[in-house]
């Protein structure tokens, strides 16, 4: 389902290739001011540019299409658009042949029988997080004066991130890395019993953003080899502080008003310059692929921002279902 | 949100020590056959008993309380309830004062206002989870031939388990453990874009699952250390079989029809019999305490049955929504 | 489907002659009172006894299986059970090759491929109302001091409905009726564009109790043969009351703060006691039926109660999607 | 909300007099022809422009914004934006002082607190429903060979149209109307209990229609004046046809095979040029309201196609649900 949320909603569409991607907002309180320029900071770390990113450039202008006025959110529908301009679709042509190892070319056609809008990932791409990206500032003056930060860890299994560029860039493969999310300011309560636990939330959403393939909240697989005397987090004070945070926030599901904490596993780019031997549909024979187009070798190194919208964007919701961000603005 | 599904659908309620825990299941299909005999092998894997588990052991006997008419599912909600007889609540009266760590009675006492129902954990329990195993005998013969297999792979970080629960025993401890769960004979196209990838579903219900803290997909974190070379996994065949499954059997979101592998971190159980210091809430100082009750000492030891059921539950909708699985058995 | 709500939900299950009916709301805030006297007035309205209504008398005494501790509502899933006592399912296994005309027989039998309860009716009785008329109690505290009163205005077309039954008896007919129902109190605002309009909501819940034909809010039929100088309610108050309220208490699918007034159409009972020509499903020919069982000559007797209920389920969700009834009750 | 339906899913957005409306289709069946030429006939039912409709003219060219690749849908969400271009906005300003009675002028204001777009309706404008009708050709297809055909059968009161528009062009007044729709070809079993009945599903749509203010299915308010004998529709043969069919097609809230017929009450339009008495909510009295701007005399004329695009909605839903249509299109 290309929708999230319960009261804070959002519905994506798009396609890398296609006119633009988008994202609708429902559910965003009437007279929270919203103007083009709360967009640029996080749209701007979002976009490649930097080394070990893609070359190509998106000026990722948003389109405040509907429920904006007078600068304010209005309280219907909010479309934000990102018409795509720096297309180059030949690059794919070739690739219907030949699935990419990693990528969702060839899943993709078996879903949707060979229709989907196969070039540059189509409705897969990660350009479908600039909506997230997007949306996710909207989010993240809801929940003030919550504050998240996201960061890479390591990449590569490096901790020193230049480093392992460096390294990426010689070697001309692609690498992984972790991410590590946290956010300070949570109120204790968030998150619903029995499904919609926090941790059930936000990794039901991270799973969303592209190249996520594990997750884990504070001491994480970590907490597997411990003891219960050493994992439990003794309280101290009556606004729930406790003296360690393995339990990275949560107990029970519900937030405990200490920081969240969580990491989350990034697998490097499926895209590499490198020859590699896969399916050729149309002879059914193995054959071999090199991949040209333009590529990130380390997509982890732009989804910190995306990591924080998303968080955001869950946090919105549920602190509204608690009523603890209102549903209209007054001033 | 107590509900969790889009066609196939369950509702759960139920305490620890109220009259009962139970599970409705909406979008069952007619004529499926259901016998209360169906249920004993799951629900019997799910059961205390065994060396390092709780001493508290109830009966688990499904009231098949609506949904069933001449042992075939009717395509009405069908509600199985498990009446709780072994409860012995006056364990639980005196840790009103004192929020045991690592459980939910804290974040519950602040989130319900007190009003929660605090005995043995009560809407928190993981006797919650009987509903689950019940609701995934349903799913199991929904999805069937695809097999599904869950087992505990490490405990506190010990490959052999027996050898772990002993250690445990004897210091009185608790401790964790790793599930590895793998299903075979998936089809392709499983799991919907955007925000409803097959990692996001499941995820979002393992982390129902309570102490889960942590899962990742195929070579999850480890996918985060390699490069793309390592990790791509070439695409062999026209059914999608892959040389590796470094993915995990998904990509792009989507089942790619090779095995579905995934890994859960377990925290140790929060219940251990060692004093512990935390926060009495009545006098606000960090006291000494000292939990009796019946405890596992390993939860992880009777996960596998819990996550293989909650796995099938996912894919039931899944296949429901692709329509790989019908909505009315005729024969 | 068989929940509704979006914040405040319910779900729905049972059958005519099974082991019972019951409901499951989720959403009930943590606090609230809660006891087994509660209910005992509006299930009382709803129970069979009065001239016109059917000889089988259910005791229905509400269970309160999960979700209530210390007569409080805890916050968790409130499950409420009425066990079937009163059941004489004979009465119903010849009907099985005779679908009964007005009734789901036959429709039943083809959606669920002959695998439906079919004994009274099963899933689609409307004993299944019960489940409604006590979740009604629920919301009919929270939204108050909003005051919700339906009553049936005509029976048979006749306003004298002592009279309208007594000539039904007399001939062994089943007769219709016009319920209306009208609320005071409502704040201005509730309604949520574009799809969840408050007569949008109101319909789809009203729709839901079995024999009601149509709905109409304010002036409904009558004003599409008014002009809109007639038609429209001039606005005379800073808090929105108008002159007349030809609109019903809704503009663009929002409260304005005046009465709410909307009137349902119900059916005459398809049970009839005499000879009807229809399907034997079994020789393919219309032959003669004679149902025999115990029936009600007028369903829109027991009506009000029930229309009052949905409405106050429909309100309870949108005041706390609005922000207007508190998610937990503090004393 | 402004989403409805569980798998073929449709989002709305826009404003009269923002940069445009439109509305995003989840779950459309990839390999569906989808082409700009498709929209032309039923936008140009809908667009204004004979006697009786508002003057402002809109091209109504539908912009396939995503989820359409070589002509076909892709399985992605479909955006189809209208852009507005025919906007006098200025005949809307001086109209925040003094809601117009009939509108939802006040009730936004109050909903949003005043940060509402009030230009021409903004969100409540039924120029959304371009966006209907839009989507309502994508489910007509879908549903093929159903065949939906809904009429004006009076407007003012009178049967004869044309000269009931007539005139009320005399007396400058507007007046509402009967819609009648009839779908013919519908499979049996459509619906699901217990709160999705066809009836309610189609009702919650039809409310969201601006000016609907009642809804009946077959017979419908004249039931509540009939005797069962009269009421019931006998079946006389095995595919369920019926004699009569004062049951509009639908028994138990399930489609039983017959003819599937239901009327709307539309109301007269709101904006007329009469002066009107009506709050003046700067001054708080009431005072002499003239609306000028552009309005249909009876916007009855145009809802038609917006009816059975609405109705061809709820049904693919459905009949996706039931799998009678499929989720993908092979060719």
């Amino acid at each position: 389902m290309n929708s999230f949320g319960r009261i804070f909603r959002i519905h994506i569409f798009g396609e890398s290739h296609g006119q633009g991607v988008g994202i609708t907002l429902d559910g965003v309180p009437a007279g929270l001011p919203v103007t083009f320029m709360d967009f640029a900071e996080d749209l701007g770390r979002r976009r490649a540019g930097a080394k070990g990113t893609t070359p190509r450039k998106e000026a990722d202008l948003p389109k405040l299409l509907t429920g904006v006025f007078n600068e304010r959110a209005t309280g219907a529908p909010l479309t934000i658009l990102f018409e795509n301009t720096n297309v180059r679709s030949k690059d794919y042509d070739k690739l219907r042949e030949m699935p990419r190892p990693g990528h969702a070319d060839f899943v993709a056609s078996k879903k949707y029988a060979g229709y989907e809008d196969y070039r540059g990932g189509g409705h897969f791409s990660a350009r479908l997080t600039t909506g997230i990206v997007a949306a996710g500032v909207i989010a993240k003056k809801l929940i003030s004066p919550v504050h998240i930060e996201a960061k890479l860890t390591e990449a590569g299994g490096n901790p020193d991130i230049d480093a392992a560029i460096d390294k990426a860039m010689e070697e001309q493969n692609s690498i992984g890395g972790i991410i590590e999310c946290r956010a300070q300011g949570l109120p204790i309560g968030l998150g619903e019993p029995f499904f919609d636990s926090m941790e059930s939330l936000l990794a039901h959403m991270m799973f969303a953003i592209p190249a996520v393939k594990g997750i884990e909240f504070g001491s994480g697989f970590g907490a597997a080899k411990m003891k219960g005397s050493e994992h439990n987090d003794n309280i101290l004070s009556m606004d729930g502080k406790t003296g360690t945070n393995h339990a990275g926030g949560i107990n029970g599901g519900i937030s405990n008003g200490n920081e969240l904490v969580f990491r989350l596993a990034i697998k490097p780019t499926s895209s590499i310059s490198l020859d590699q031997q896969t399916l050729n549909v149309k002879t059914g024979k193995v054959e071999t692929l090199k991949v040209d187009g333009r590529h990130d070798l380390c997509v982890a190194l732009r989804a910190p921002v995306i990591v924080e919208a998303a968080t955001a964007l869950v946090l919105a919701d549920l602190m509204m279902l608690e009523q603890l961000t209102v549903r209209r603005i007054r001033e």
